[in-house]
């Protein structure tokens, strides 16, 4: 038992200090010695985790989804709020870093679907949009499909933007800008008004809890 | 007046050749010896046309938007049209290459206004939605500044993702299915049918002439 907790402490802090690496130096740039040195491990206890570097970086873009929080909220309100805690977290979580960072350099490691970035994301965001579609919040002309695609390749476009010119920090007012305009176009008038009231909230960094609650 | 054409064909050598390493290797992997002999030219006669790799990599960021023939039709068809221009160059022209794999790596060698990509291509698509503003095609609540840099993150985005699906054959498909996804949310009834039509005609890769042309 307690060797199984070693092994999995071991494991996050190899995830840990890949992630650090991979988000400094890109996916060329880094190698297992220098990961293994940022651990404080040996090559032998990155190697009994993981198979090679390509495997780490596609084992770190396969759980970022598990890195940002399920949301309270459903269907449209809930797609939103994932978009918005990705933003949000991504300059504080190395891990979500990373995986911002290694979306670019994808063609050097990814050979399957596991571990593909753009999957991975649209495949979080897609229940919530087909939840807002079942409920009657999306206008009926809107493909859901097609949404989330546009939802990943739009925040995936705005990180890198946000990257160039403030380090990621005005990331989340890229996120609300693009709802803000997309919300009235999509979504049903109710539907519209309340999650752009919610985006409003959200705005002085105050997500949850908040008097003016509808 | 001989010296200057040789001068300028000189220019253009490197240019392409600086293009084609960068598009092969990246900015970091790049480096102005591997460019000259790509090039078959001397380091000094790189370096009489640009200051560093730097120079030239700002360069061939800053001369993107020429790359892209000027569409015929106004407004809102002239930004759809921009936008699939460029998907369907893309993979023909090693200087539009070389742009789509720099937006990458811009941390390393923008540091001015010159030579930044996202503002590059918001600046082109901008005048066109204006003029569709201007001319009553798009809906009044559309914003029209957020709406260029949603386009210009989509479209970024989606050449990331179709570079690793398909090394980037699919990307004017995907840009086609954002614009029918987005036209009838943002565009009147009129335009957004006149446009669709339009990308439905373009879809055989028959651009200009058709006998059906409304």
């Amino acid at each position: 038992m307690a060797q199984q907790e070693r092994s999995a402490r071991t494991r996050a802090a190899i995830l840990r200090a890949g992630a650090e690496v991979f988000a400094e130096l890109g996916f060329a740039g880094a190698s297992v010695s220098k990961i293994t040195r940022r651990a404080n491990l040996t090559l032998g206890a990155l190697y009994f985790h993981f198979e090679s570097k390509e495997h780490l970086a596609r084992e770190i873009v396969r759980a970022q989804p598990e890195l940002v929080m399920s949301p309270a909220a459903a269907g449209l309100q809930g797609a939103v709020d994932i978009t918005l805690e990705w933003a949000t977290r991504l300059t504080q979580d190395p891990l979500l870093l990373a995986g911002a960072r290694l979306v670019m350099d994808q063609e050097y490691f990814v050979r399957s679907e596991e571990g593909d970035s753009y999957r991975q994301w649209a495949g979080v965001i897609l229940p919530f949009l087909h939840e807002a579609h079942e409920n009657g919040e999306l206008r009926p002309e809107v493909d859901v499909l097609t949404l989330a695609q546009l939802m990943v390749n739009a925040s995936t476009g705005a990180q890198m933007n946000s990257q160039l010119d403030s380090g990621r920090r005005d990331l989340p007012d890229r996120i609300r800008q693009m709802w803000s305009l997309l919300l009235p176009l999509i979504a049903t008038e109710e539907c519209a008004g309340r999650v752009m009231e919610a985006l409003g909230r959200r705005e002085g960094d105050s997500p949850t809890i908040d008097g003016n609650q509808a």
